[in-house]
């Protein structure tokens, strides 16, 4: 069996800071661009076409472009476009195409009639010369380097600084250009986390289902957390906004039940806590990735994060320690870290 | 122990045909008077709010206002505007409030930030006296009588129905009304599976955990088909479009794992019928609920939908054996049908 360390994942994973820091260096000027040209145009909606880890990164868009720049953002429903060819019309939105390999059939059809509709679009992606890439008005190459490992991680935060730098781009203001230039050292500040979250990660051999729960900015993180945890370690894994999961799901938590709470310091980490009270009444496991003294206090694993960044920055760092839990777990399974069973790196779904 | 049929979940399940006509007699001339206004306005995008199993009609929302009527519709994030405050702009969007008490104040602020930004604002709930409706310029009242059983059964269908009476007023075509006029019968005729549902839910009886799975349309029957199931049954289930289960989750597939797949006949049907293949090839048991013969002939278990329906309206029936498996199966496990353990009937998520 190959050392973890010899792993193209735990390369790739490790590999972030430097990655980040080639995308933010190379691509600010179009980003420029792009905000150019949707403050040009008086653009007030955006549509964003992606599919698993690239749709979680849609999910923060919709956190960041709406708070920091006031941009209604919806995810389209792409089979309306490759399957029913019932496409609806954009009108004045921005159509986004987020893909690492721009290869998707159902997401390169969202765009190809955006454009045909004479819609602005724009491809967030690491193949600059990939079918998305050739609908776009603007691709901004994530920068990446090539990624081995089926399990996607430094394509993931990349594509989130690529939003954050479009966002940036569009208010001009320089605190959060700053802070986002300071991303690349926290985010491996934050990767020290590793030795920690290895020593956890043997205490869920065993666990065969559990709940991920994020909300606001960091309800993608949820739902990227969970998405690692099920293509690398076979577990069913659910991820919730709080919210959503106080409307039914919540009749699931039972004495031990684990859920994995996401809440880095900010606006939201109060809601947070109060449901992490919630959870520890009913004996759950709570395993908090958080920089909250009070969320840490209450958890039975605390996953403290060591580097605090704004919140609307923070799934950028609060998203490595699931990546980390996903590799050690799967380590501790025995399971193959580079290939996990039955998915392939790129998947054509029309 | 009250007999199943003396439950209030089981007369509100059976009672949907009854609803569905009060609805379609009296709420008509609110949804033309709803489409004139979209009309007039020249809108093209919509904005839902909503949570649980009203978030699940806005996902069908999408695909019928999108496929029907050319509408981009996404769903709000309701945290913008309820906790941290930063409501982006709507532009010249219709923003459309979904929730049975109306009184969610997470989706309250939604409206009430629409209203104040001077966008149309449209309301579908079974309270027509109700903050959420306060908030809105036209209001839809599902008609479905009062819903006692926490778990949302005939709101959730009356929704779907109110939002299929927006439709077809918004494109006045004859054909889809006349559709969509007969659909209480054909949510009658589909109701007499009962016994067989009954008779399949007790191999169930110990299931952990599964994945529901539905594309297009009937992408909001898998979510609405697990969150029933989730609420009643306590087991971990999770909904998902067959493309992004392709991007990932394929991986958890193991022999024996429980998939249940809907997919009722239509344009859909070809890839879900392959994508059913696929999980057979892995073992999986499938539980097909579909009218569509080649499928049924898959599955495992196969669930035949009596009563066929125009794709875009199958959503409507073909939710209806989901209804019923969760009430069997809670029925099988003699857990409470009608007050599911830690839930309650109105959630005021913030």
């Amino acid at each position: 069996m190959t050392s973890l360390s010899d792993t193209n994942l735990y390369h790739e994973i490790h590999e972030q800071p430097d990655a980040l820091r080639r995308l933010l260096d190379k691509e600010e000027a179009t980003a420029l661009a792009l905000a150019d040209l949707i403050h040009g145009r008086d653009i007030d909606h955006v549509v964003i076409a992606a599919r698993g880890t690239s749709d979680n990164a849609g999910r923060y868009a919709q956190y960041v472009l709406g708070a920091m720049n006031g941009l209604s953002v919806g995810l389209a429903a792409p089979s309306l476009f490759s399957i029913y060819r019932r496409p609806p019309r954009f009108g004045n939105a921005l159509v986004l195409g987020i893909s690492q390999s721009g290869k998707s059939p159902d997401i390169v059809s969202v765009l190809a009639e955006a454009r045909h509709q004479g819609a602005l679009t724009a491809a967030l992606t690491n193949r600059p010369a990939s079918p998305l890439a050739d609908q776009a008005d603007v691709v901004i190459d994530l920068q990446a380097g090539d990624e081995h490992a089926v399990a996607a991680t430094k394509t993931y935060t990349a594509e989130l600084a690529a939003i954050a730098l479009i966002s940036v781009a569009l208010s001009g203001a320089t605190g959060p250009r700053e802070a986002l230039l300071a991303l690349p050292q926290a985010v491996a500040d934050t990767l020290s986390m590793n030795e920690t979250v290895a020593a956890i990660a043997p205490r869920y051999r065993y666990m065969q289902r559990c709940v991920v729960v994020g909300r606001g900015y960091n309800y993608a993180t949820a739902f990227e957390t969970a998405l690692k945890l099920k293509e690398m370690t076979y577990t069913i894994v659910e991820p919730y906004s709080s919210a959503d999961f106080l409307h039914g799901p919540l009749a699931m938590i039972e004495s031990g039940f684990p859920v994995i709470v996401i809440a880095p310091s900010g606006v939201m980490a109060a809601e947070m806590t109060d449901f992490a009270r919630t959870l520890r009444e009913r004996q759950a496991e709570v395993v908090a990735i958080t920089d909250a003294d009070d969320l840490l206090a209450l958890a039975r694993v605390p996953l403290a994060l060591p580097a605090p960044v704004p919140e609307w920055l923070s799934p950028i760092t609060a998203i490595l320690p699931g990546q980390l839990l996903a590799m050690h777990l799967a380590h501790a399974r025995d399971y193959d870290i580079d290939s996990p069973r039955g998915i392939h790196k790129v998947t054509e779904t029309h």
